[in-house]
């Protein structure tokens, strides 16, 4: 059944039953024209992003499951990164009038699983129709006692990493170069490989599935503690410089004590662009990069430290280079493989 | 100059420096992971809608800057439409990378204008590529003190509009006829006409102007008597079944009651629609409806009754005949010029 034949209102109908947000803190949820929500004391907490077809995702690899999924997270991931916790979602989906109903059910079931995750309802959103590509934004709402900006850190704090960096990117550069469509090719499945790529499928999945439906951090272990705080979404080297930039504050990162998967150590080499490239990089890690006082006992990879101006990695060998703000932007072409700083 | 040129942190920093928006109330805007705003005692009100290139806009008929003002005139009428104040907006825009930074600025433009007229604040938002359609959202984030839902409206109560209704639609179908481009053809500039269509300018400009810019109406001269409301953004006739659906009632309605603008009145004729079935089931009006009981002194239009249970209209010749939700409907194939109820 196509979505044509339910229609607008019959679509609504169903996120509504499916979505009943009403509860002690959502007085109205999906169906006015606008959310009400009670008012707290704790400061209020706002973020949106959006994922637009052929430039965020590409449906020959992800399904719709997924998708939604990672809409979720990747709101949530900012609310994480202000040391907040997020309550309330709101999404705005623009599809195809001839999407099959069996991939919006998909879609909304990958929301559905993600807000039970994060412990979040969805309490509004908006539907339209698109011509081709599809258009998703979604806004998150959470609240927050002791936020954590990007512009607390000082010189001496030591800088963490909430998880092993470059999975995503290198998963994305698996799914590009082996074609995997989803569900997974029956060769790949059987753990074959496809193309040219020779990388089994116990090493690729995990790379595939960390960017293809990231499982954001709560900061809640070391928020307590956290100076500064930022998610890598666009890769590590430009996150940090916008936590340097906001905190008017540099950074000497060790690459060596930099986290690397296993799996990205041994699939990196099939696609001709080193680990610690990606893991530098690369964007989407959906980690978090935080900054916290001398040495407290804090369940994260310390990459580094922050200096009073100086912005440098230290290599392998103990020499010092200067680094800059590569990684993902929109609207410039991007180049593949860019050098090492 | 193309977007291309300056890339995402060029726009980012244009973005950041031109709506800087640090207040007492806005502790953080645009430029960390979430906005973050210190919490008040009123209700939180949060809506968010979507504008997607060729179904809900053409750019051969708006202008840039029109698009923008009502990117933000769209959101803030659902904040409106609670009895709530607006206060801040998030936006998120997907546009192609071979984009003129003279369309970038001018939509800018729009949404800044539009964002002093109704005294808000751009707070956050994201931006993205995109590779054929431009998609565009915004979320606006409203506070209000008596909340007025669809739902509160009783049998007895009095049905208003704020102003005419149809006049968006005959605009659109004005522009789809002429096909007017953006700026008007010089020959409309002379007061000639184009095309099809024989409508002097100082007839269909006003229509026009409405559909590409509306401006909403701000409720708090009525808000306190308001039982019930409801934006009109899909058609009278929509509408107002979702508000009876939502207060459990039924509603009578006069024909000629339904105020029509003169310019409605001279220029349907030429599309070959009767401009009450633009002020019925044309969408994107823009204009609120409410409920308030008994005969307040009210300044908006009275237009007909609650019911128990019954929806009618009146026509001209006091016969009633039943109505139901015909509007616009997103996924469906429109009929155009549906038959009168």
């Amino acid at each position: 059944m196509k979505l044509s034949h339910i229609g607008e209102l019959g679509l609504l109908d169903y996120i509504r039953t499916r979505f009943i947000s009403r509860s002690k803190d959502v007085l109205t949820g999906i169906g006015d024209d606008a959310a009400v929500l009670k008012p707290r004391v704790q400061h209020l907490l706002v973020t949106t992003d959006m994922m637009v077809e052929r430039v965020h995702f590409d449906l020959r690899f992800t399904t719709p499951y997924q998708l939604g999924f990672k809409l979720v997270s990747v709101n949530v991931s900012d609310i994480f990164a202000m040391g907040g916790t997020p309550a309330y979602l709101l999404l705005n989906t623009a599809v195809r009038k001839n999407t099959d109903m069996a991939f919006i059910t998909s879609f909304f079931d990958g929301i559905h699983d993600a807000l039970r995750l994060y412990a979040i309802k969805l309490i509004g959103g908006d539907i339209s129709a698109t011509q081709r590509d599809m258009s998703l934004c979604a806004t998150c709402i959470g609240y927050g006692k002791k936020v954590i900006h990007r512009s607390g850190a000082k010189a001496g704090d030591t800088v963490y990493t909430t998880g092993t960096l470059g999975d995503s990117a290198c998963g994305l550069e698996l799914l590009k170069k082996i074609k995997r469509t989803s569900p997974p090719h029956p060769s790949l499945v059987k753990g074959g490989s496809t193309g040219g790529a020779r990388v089994p499928r116990r090493i690729s999945e995990p790379l595939i599935k960390k960017h293809l439906m990231p499982v954001v951090r709560n900061p809640n272990k070391f928020v307590r503690y956290a100076t500064s705080m930022i998610d890598i979404s666009d890769g590590l080297l430009i996150d940090l410089s916008r936590l340097c930039d906001e905190s008017k504050v540099g950074a000497r990162i060790f690459l060596d004590r930099i986290p690397l998967s296993p799996q990205l150590r041994k699939a990196a080499t099939e696609t001709g662009i080193a680990p610690v490239q990606f893991a530098l990089s690369g964007g989407e890690d959906y980690e978090l990069l935080f900054t916290a006082p001398g040495k407290k006992k804090i369940n994260a990879f310390a990459i580094g430290e922050i200096t009073e101006s100086k912005r440098v990695i230290v290599d392998l060998s103990g020499k010092e280079k200067p680094f800059s703000a590569a990684g993902y932007q929109h609207f410039i072409s991007q180049g593949k493989g860019r050098p090492l700083p």
